[in-house]
């Protein structure tokens, strides 16, 4: 991290002798509410001057601009970070010399107005394309989608799923419902129809308090907690049979962690090995589900006291084929290329991971 | 489990060669409506004839008896399970040389009420001294106390604190408000003057949905959910200070697993070196406070692939001090004392989570 401060003329030099990596989690942002004026329909142009863009409030703790950038991400030009491309493409893409990069713009996810919601969705992936994909042949782009409404997001998925540049379509950690219930099922139908994985990013307001006993009081708690909401998740994609009914279905889980993959594995196992009979349509052990059908990225990495430790994660997940780097740019905990890894990682493994599962995955 | 089902005459001879072991966690049950009439006043007879226990009722997938119990834990008395002294006797503490024993009596935990469930845990409390503590020397009693509201709760703790018999303050995993909240402390601070642990255990209905995202489908999603409760409380009660208020303030996890302890660790302790600021009080990584603070009970122990992974969970949790045997008698998950614990596990160690970690804790 400390190499960001590095002074311009020898960043130049740096990328040079740098391999090149993939970047799964990169974010862009709209750099004003008028951006999208062009792609919008009159009503809704309307309605954004007149409401806004409202959201459910929960009781997550957010860490919105200015404190969730790196401080030195923001552009000379003034617009707010994420939102200047030939920043981005100096700052990041230059700099660490990434082969390819997945864009996760976290606008219009968690709305109210369901279709207020999706007009602003695909208003954003319309611009998407415009003021990122075409402009940078290196950039990919998550596809936004209102997601509470199945249909709704199937429509766009249906529209732009096969729109070069979109790589996988972009969901928000909390939810209304868990994932694995049936209002979310045309989103995987459409996903599978067309190839792409669903990203489940962190973030997200949920449905009421984020945590199963209310209101914490703290963003470390809001943000060390976000693992507990991927954790169900996953459970439920799995115990709800999700991969029974799409079994090409891929699930990246983005800035989540890992380390507590391999205990949820053990203990759904256990549990399943009592209670199968409660979740009949499951034919196999939820762990080997998880195997098959997730990938992760790597920001942010628990950080075990061992190197074997480490080690052991990367086993327990098949880090082989399902880990991939990011570097969450550019937001406060970004992991640079050179620190998300530790050092002694076997070098075909690193390269897995820092390009190749990535590549792989998204067809690059 | 098997052998559960061993014929009676056999039974009496196993449990010679058999070597003592502490159970921290058995569940006794109140057998009737009635059976706390003695110990409560008109008002709450009154109470309880016309409008019962109402409690919060959230999106949790109760298995409520008969379901909870082991087919064979019903009495020949008639009496539900858990509820009949002498048959415990025979099929728990005698058959399995149960030196000490920790009862759990689950209810009055949740109610809505804040005063009615205070008196019924007065109530409870002094059915347990009459009908559990004074005739088996070898039980003792979690004391149940109105938890959501500090002050009724605390009240209980001065009453009975220093009662032969009462180990423990017991609360349940899924409350109101995370555990670190004020509006808890002044249960802390009755304990730590009596010197009792707060004991959490699986349960509870908390505050709305059972999960930051909504409500599960299933039974296996809420069972191998509750680890993720689990892990907002120790992240609550860590990053609130309330270690560093209450410095010789013991905690133990009832029926939670203990696998994901290291992840939550790992993650913690990460996120405080990037955000310590908002959180000054904490002297130390948040890992040393759940070191130091934290027990846990084995059951349900998470069953890692590899023997060597046990090994691992076992040294991460200081297990040689803070890991104690739990059978969760009577319920469908029952661990045996033979099948807790994997068979090539270090005598010594296996013998401190048998009996001397709750003999310590609890000072048997």
């Amino acid at each position: 991290m400390t190499e960001n401060e590095a002074p311009m003329n020898e960043k130049k030099s740096l990328n040079r002798r740098r391999r090149p990596v993939i970047d799964c989690d990169i974010h862009n942002n709209i750099p004003s509410a008028k951006t999208l004026h062009p792609y919008l329909s009159e009503r809704w142009r309307n309605q954004l001057e007149m409401v806004g863009t409202p959201s459910r409030i929960g009781s997550a703790v957010p860490r919105g601009m200015p404190y969730a950038a790196r401080s030195d991400a923001w552009p000379p030009s003034g617009k707010i970070p994420g939102s200047d491309l030939a920043f981005m493409q100096e700052q990041l893409l230059d700099r660490w010399n990434i082969e390819y990069g997945v864009l996760n713009c976290l606008s219009f996810q968690d709305m109210l107005n369901a279709e207020q919601n999706a007009a602003l969705a695909r208003a954003a992936n319309d611009w998407q394309i415009d003021a990122w994909l075409e402009p940078e042949s290196r950039l990919r782009a998550s596809m936004l989608v209102a997601f509470e409404d199945g249909e709704l997001a199937a429509e766009e998925i249906e529209r732009l799923g096969d729109t070069r540049g979109f790589v996988q379509i972009l969901l928000l950690a909390r939810t209304v419902e868990p994932l694995g219930r049936r209002r979310y099922w045309k989103i995987y139908e459409a996903a599978v129809r067309h190839d792409l994985p669903i990203g489940i990013h962190f973030g997200g307001v949920g449905v009421g308090p984020i945590t199963s006993v209310g209101r914490p009081s703290y963003y470390i708690e809001d943000h060390g907690g976000m693992s507990g909401t991927f954790q169900t998740q996953v459970t439920s994609l799995v115990c709800e049979g999700v991969f029974e009914h799409f079994p090409t279905l891929k699930i990246v889980l983005i800035e989540g962690g890992f380390a507590w993959l391999a205990p949820l594995m053990w203990r759904l196992d256990r549990a399943w090995k009592m209670l199968r009979e409660e979740v009949p349509y499951l034919k196999r052990p939820p762990s080997e589900y998880i195997r098959e059908h997730f990938w992760i990225s790597t920001q942010p990495a628990e950080e075990p006291p061992k190197q074997e430790y480490f080690q052991q994660l990367l086993d327990h997940i098949n880090a082989d084929e399902k880990l991939m780097f990011a570097t969450d740019y550019p937001h406060w905990d970004f992991d640079s290329p050179d620190h998300a890894l530790p050092n002694n990682l076997n070098p075909d493994l690193k390269w897995r991971i820092m390009a190749e599962n990535a590549r792989a995955l998204y067809q690059l």
